[in-house]
């Protein structure tokens, strides 16, 4: 494995030697296997898991880590090809990535959506072209679309808290919030619960259907598995038996990339704020999910974050341990010819 | 020892330990002791020696440490309980420290205080609520009210000029500044010079003697110590034979939160400047501390800081041992288990 | 050798050392030399290929670093003696350096010219400062008006892609670019070309030739080491046989500290855009370099980055292994009692 981009691009005997790796790992998580490795991450926006769990997880590994930030200690750096590259940004990913590529043996990097442009960021074009730049094993920090570190975390959670495969009922709820957020997590996280064979229903107000392109992507990936992916308004019937309740906001798809339409579509639906109620039709121990951070009394009720159901700090932890296992899969495969 | 919040909470055997180790480090200040483990440092505010003095120990352990900056390059952290997040911080230390505890052996925070409501400040809030959050080893890296890292590094400073205890005659003396400062590093160091079992002189304008609390809590250390507590503005009789001027400025605590009045207060005292000649009635061989950074020609005049008085650097130097010593009874008393 | 402040303070078997040691380091990157060692690293300006490769370096060295970004994540550094610190920063170097050169067991120093006071910055004021206040080994990481890890890096450049010594045509070229730059690199650039025996061309518009001072020390070094060194701003002449354009931006000398006029002075040759055309002169495989970052299709054309020509990556990675070697020669040598 040299690209850790997308939990799509692996297949199922991959997976689960991931997962089989991150639960070996958590039992004994200190290694020196890494040894003289050096793990660089580009931090285009911020961080506090994804900074923090790689950092700790080369260092446990017997390696180290740096962190670049374009635009604050660093120049910033300009993504687009063919550009006169006479405004803010200093320098070019086609010099920063195969530069970065000599001093780090693997590289990762975090590029959020630029929310203005639906199609554009579908293609997640800056994880496709500095990925692409870059002469050493890359993972994805969660790109304009994509987080699959976050979803292989949630998988490995799903099986900690012994939720069924087949027949374990999963919803991923839309939930208020002060800002227009990326539709990066809510896309990995419906595909990779497809994808787990569960039986999958988003719950989102009118407006904020997932794009028809992440939702058939999750549906393949469904097909697959033996889950099956729907979408509903409807909260009771969304929750009836669910094991697990995933809340996470994101901005509007209808009125993506024009902030008056789209904050005034997200005004409405305050009430979105999940509480002990939203249970009732659930299954008795269902659990609540989160990527984190998360807008207490906002997207969901200290009740629920401070109660049992609320597993979003072992999901969390999970990062650290799956993580380790793509940096174990990468760099252990990787020739250290490579490194120079 | 699995906190290290105030020095107050430590007998006198723990302290007389970690002085024991921290000068054994001094002189042995590479090991293997903490190999794959990781100290998280959470900076809320701005940092030298704190954040490169714990990085080099951490190393010099033969472990690593990293950095989250929340509010830079992290999201920015709410501490306050039970509220809505509809404004600035995106993440709350509910979740943020429980998860930072799973990727790190060690935690250290630095919460400087709010400077608007004194009560509030000497309950020290922040650090109560995340210390108690932390379910790793913790580290006060400054809070509203404490210093503990300076205050240790200060007392084997003391011992390493060897200041005697009883008898020793320690003035903390308010300074000149520009800006409004914190009670910290003051409120740490006259309660670690009375507990030294030296005589402590308070040596202060009109406005700007200690919160009472602080007061009380210097004169009760001394009482156990032997050594005893004094405030004065009468600087001769203040440095009468004194061994040590320690400089520090601080707000005026009787217009805490008055940010006017405290300013006018504060600008009446300019002349507050520390010089040779505060030195004519001190002991021959009396020496200058203070915490850093100091403003040079406001706090005190260049003949002092860069003559033979001075005894800063070498503090700060201290910090790197005391804090290394901290860090070993910490983490190898630590069951390894706990990291995960 | 325990600072590395300019190439010229280097005698010709130093220089050929390192550069032996780099070459080595490059065929077997990771050792355990440094063990337990840290470098501190202070970033008064914005960094990629610096602060990535010297933390790559120590790491896969065995060591480890930390960075300080005064007036960002650390309190400024104020650099002037004698001043009174009544404005920004809040700490100055005179206890700031020496406290540093406590935690580790080297410093390095990043630190950008004013730009707007000629004769100072050639003096380099903070660097000659700073480093004469370490008491640890000392890397110049770019100062006011030199840069000798990208010097040296460079000449390992030239040496891997076969350029000749004697008789070898270097031409430096000025370069159009939206802001006025620094100095530094091509004065390090044209004295280290002329030191390594080549015939050194600097070619630039009117008004942006290099100070006097600049200039007579890389005749000077072309006198020891046989080559030569020349001014022109005729481009076809400059090019005739050349088997290098470096090419970089800098602000017009003859205007320094006058922003108006300087910008108006550069303004006029935004055509210094190096394309295909500037190298039909040129020796048939004559090569591109530039320092980096380097801003596209206005210092120089896609066609020419992107294509057979670009030496720019490979100069960068061999940032990597010269500091390596530096970092080696600085730290084997130390005595390890230093380090407290």
């Amino acid at each position: 494995m040299r690209r850790f981009l997308d939990l799509e691009h692996l297949d199922d005997e991959a997976i689960a030697r991931l997962l089989k790796s991150a639960s070996d790992l958590e039992a004994r998580p200190i290694r020196d296997t890494l040894k003289g490795r050096v793990l660089g991450l580009v931090f285009m926006n911020p961080s506090v898991r994804t900074l923090t769990s790689f950092q700790s997880g080369m260092a446990q590994l017997g390696g180290s880590s740096w962190v670049v930030t374009p635009g604050a200690a660093s120049w910033g750096f300009e993504t687009r090809d063919g550009v006169v590259m006479n405004e803010g940004s200093a320098e070019h990913v086609r010099e920063a990535i195969p530069v970065l590529s000599q001093y780090a043996d693997a590289l990762g990097l975090r590029c959020f959506a630029g929310g203005t442009d639906l199609a554009a960021d579908l293609r997640d074009p800056v994880l496709a072209s500095v990925s692409g730049l870059a002469s050493v094993p890359f993972v994805n920090l969660e790109s304009a679309i994509n987080h699959p570190c976050q979803a292989l975390a949630d998988w490995k959670t799903l099986d900690d808290l012994g939720v069924p495969r087949a027949g374990g009922r999963f919803v991923l709820s839309w939930a208020a919030h002060p800002k227009p957020l990326p539709l990066a997590v809510p896309s990995a996280v419906v595909t990779m619960a497809a994808r787990r064979g569960m039986d999958v229903t988003v719950l989102r107000p009118e407006g904020f259907g997932l794009p028809p392109e992440v939702m058939q992507t999750a549906v393949q990936a469904a097909g697959f598995s033996g889950g099956s992916v729907q979408e509903t308004d409807d909260r009771a019937m969304a929750l009836e038996g669910a094991h697990v309740l995933y809340a996470k906001s994101w901005q509007a798809p209808t009125a993506y990339g024009d902030p008056n339409a789209e904050g005034e579509l997200r005004a409405k639906h305050t009430d979105w704020c999940v509480d002990e109620n939203w249970f009732t039709p659930a299954a008795q121990d269902a659990r609540f999910m989160h990527c984190l951070p998360v807008r207490r009394n906002i997207v969901v009720r200290d009740e629920v974050l401070d109660g049992p159901r609320s597993a979003v700090v072992q999901q969390a932890g999970n990062r650290l341990h799956v993580q380790k296992a793509v940096l174990l899969e990468m760099l252990e495969d990787s020739d250290q010819e490579n490194h120079q």
